[in-house]
């Protein structure tokens, strides 16, 4: 089934976000410029914040683009389930409503991560023969990009949680990175056979029996092999990757903020860090780079896509791009398919009635 | 008990090394400079190396300096338990053997790390009252150092483990960072009571229990608060910690030579470059502080302090004056003290004979 060729439906959450609607609208109007003709945006929010807004802005005004108004926000302290329950006409909640219902066939939101997985998970449930969703984000490596998963969805994962999110992850590098039989990773500690803990043996096992046929399985992988591009798919617990995702962000942060406080400490090294400008300009767009400005939570019947709170307009058009990566890559089709072969290999059914 | 005026003696395995022994040398005259005068360095290794090495040597053949030749070495490469037990007359084992046998107040090693804590734990054994040891380590933050442990040694860790870890890790923050109540976060997704998973849970109550009294517990904290010194003392299980540290080393480095490959890429660049130099190498001792070169591998009977294989001279240096400060400060009777009560108030004995 080609989705090319047919409209595609983007719901886009306005509201939640650090920087406000108007940068998102800002990442909207450049995606309208990128994006296929037959696209359209749904944009859920305050009308009366929304609408003048898109009207004054010339892209916007002219585009495919429909404003359903949501008296309420999603705010982003508010707690996973409660707040998420609570604000039934928040943009967050109808604009998942509206992916639900088939109003559109992905959705964004740079809300609440907590309130975004939970409502998802409520009101979306995982595809069939999936049992948990999983965060998918996209890092810099040395050469290339990678895929690392779970980000954070589920921090109680079981071995058999983890090895379909192995496939999860593979589907998502091939959409996302273009690539055919991408490796995948399980991180541990010591990669020798024996080292690492429990679910990590079990789910070795596990990524080695559907090997080959539905993944390209290439083994354990240490922290420090992360960024070193020796697997396409790092894969692990939602615990180990939320932890391993956050630090890794705020340590790129303070070594920005280390690295400005000493060009900025005498004369001649601030001459020298205007001479060089450009290459901290490239360097900053090495380490965060805009074009993945999403991070799909696979597994659930629909694509949902969360977008970082501070994401800028760049941001927000990557994650757009990536939505539309997913619609035309029938990525839903595709996992179900190769978690039903996992299923069968890892969970075979009783032979009932067999002679 | 001050042991500020008794002898000290060090033992030091001068071999495993990707250096080689001659910077682990060159560390240790450094180091003899900077130490009381009452300090003794025991160096284990091949006579026929080390021995050319120390005559040379202006400073170490006028030290307090005994060769104890070890004709084995631990490669780096080796399997942590069945490394250390075929190679008995290697450096590392030798140079644990003269610890365990009160030759030597504390045991340094630049090897293999997996072999230095399957060999320390099994020839030195934990202390009193402690079930497992943790791996120690010191990284910058944003305005000062902090703790964060365990970076390996336990990848298994109960929540009673844990919270025992949150106790030697309080021990360490007092010796290497001189504070006197250090504050302690326990590292998780999440910080509302519920996020996060049962080991958790459990932790978070048990530290709870042991706030005030023996520890200064600030609570839960989240992976991008690590580098924020929001807390002293980060405690996680061995699997989370060694899988952060890894991948914050070798984030660090990418980040490096990004920077590198950046400041290169034309004649303005590379002339403000030129002009700035000072400021990356500030930042580079930042991020790598040389002072910290030593990770104390706490819990055990005896001191053992873990350098990276990479340290170079100011790196051993420091990891001598790391050994220096446990010893001084009598660490092993301090925790010996904190444990008994921790395990008074989590692990209370059945109170026999009460009338």
């Amino acid at each position: 089934m080609d989705k090319t060729e047919a409209r595609i439906r983007l719901a886009i959450d306005a509201m939640g976000s650090d920087l406000g609607p108007s940068e998102i609208l800002e990442g909207v109007a450049q995606a309208v410029e990128l994006s296929p003709r037959n696209t359209e945006f749904l944009l859920y929010g305050q009308q009366d914040i929304l609408g003048p807004l898109i009207n004054k802005h010339s892209i916007l005004s002219q585009s495919k683009i429909e404003l359903i108004h949501c008296p309420e926000v999603v705010g982003m302290d508010e707690k996973p389930i409660a707040g998420i329950k609570a604000k039934k006409k928040s943009s967050m909640s109808l604009a998942l409503q509206g992916l639900k219902e088939g109003d559109a066939d992905a959705m964004l939101s740079c809300g609440n991560t907590g309130c975004l997985m939970a409502g998802g998970a409520i009101k979306l449930r995982t595809l069939e023969g999936i049992e948990r969703p999983a965060l998918c984000t996209i890092w810099p490596g040395r050469e290339r990009y990678f895929t690392l998963l779970d980000a954070g969805a589920n921090p109680h994962a079981k071995p058999f949680h983890i090895a379909q999110s192995a496939v999860l992850g593979s589907n998502y590098a091939r959409v996302a990175l273009g690539l055919v039989r991408p490796k995948v990773g399980l991180l541990t500690i010591g990669t020798e056979e024996g080292k690492g803990n429990e679910v990590i043996h079990e789910t070795h096992a596990m990524l080695k029996d559907i090997d080959g046929s539905i993944i390209n399985y290439a083994g354990l992988i240490e922290g420090f092999q992360i960024f070193e591009n020796v697997v396409d798919v790092v894969v692990c617990d939602g615990f180990v990757g939320n932890i391993v995702l956050k630090a890794c962000e705020s340590l790129s942060k303070l070594i920005g903020s280390f690295l400005d406080e000493e060009l900025r400490r005498n004369a001649l090294r601030k001459t020298g860090a205007l001479l060089s400008k450009g290459a901290f300009r490239s360097l900053k767009q090495r380490i965060n780079p805009e074009q993945f400005g999403g991070a799909p939570l696979l597994g659930l019947t629909k694509n949902v896509i969360k977008a970082h709170g501070s994401s800028n307009r760049n941001h927000v058009s990557g994650a757009i791009k990536i939505a539309l990566d997913l619609v035309q890559h029938d990525i839903l089709n595709q996992v179900l398919e190769d978690i039903r072969e996992t299923n069968e290999i890892l969970r075979p059914e009783p032979l009932l009635n067999r002679d």
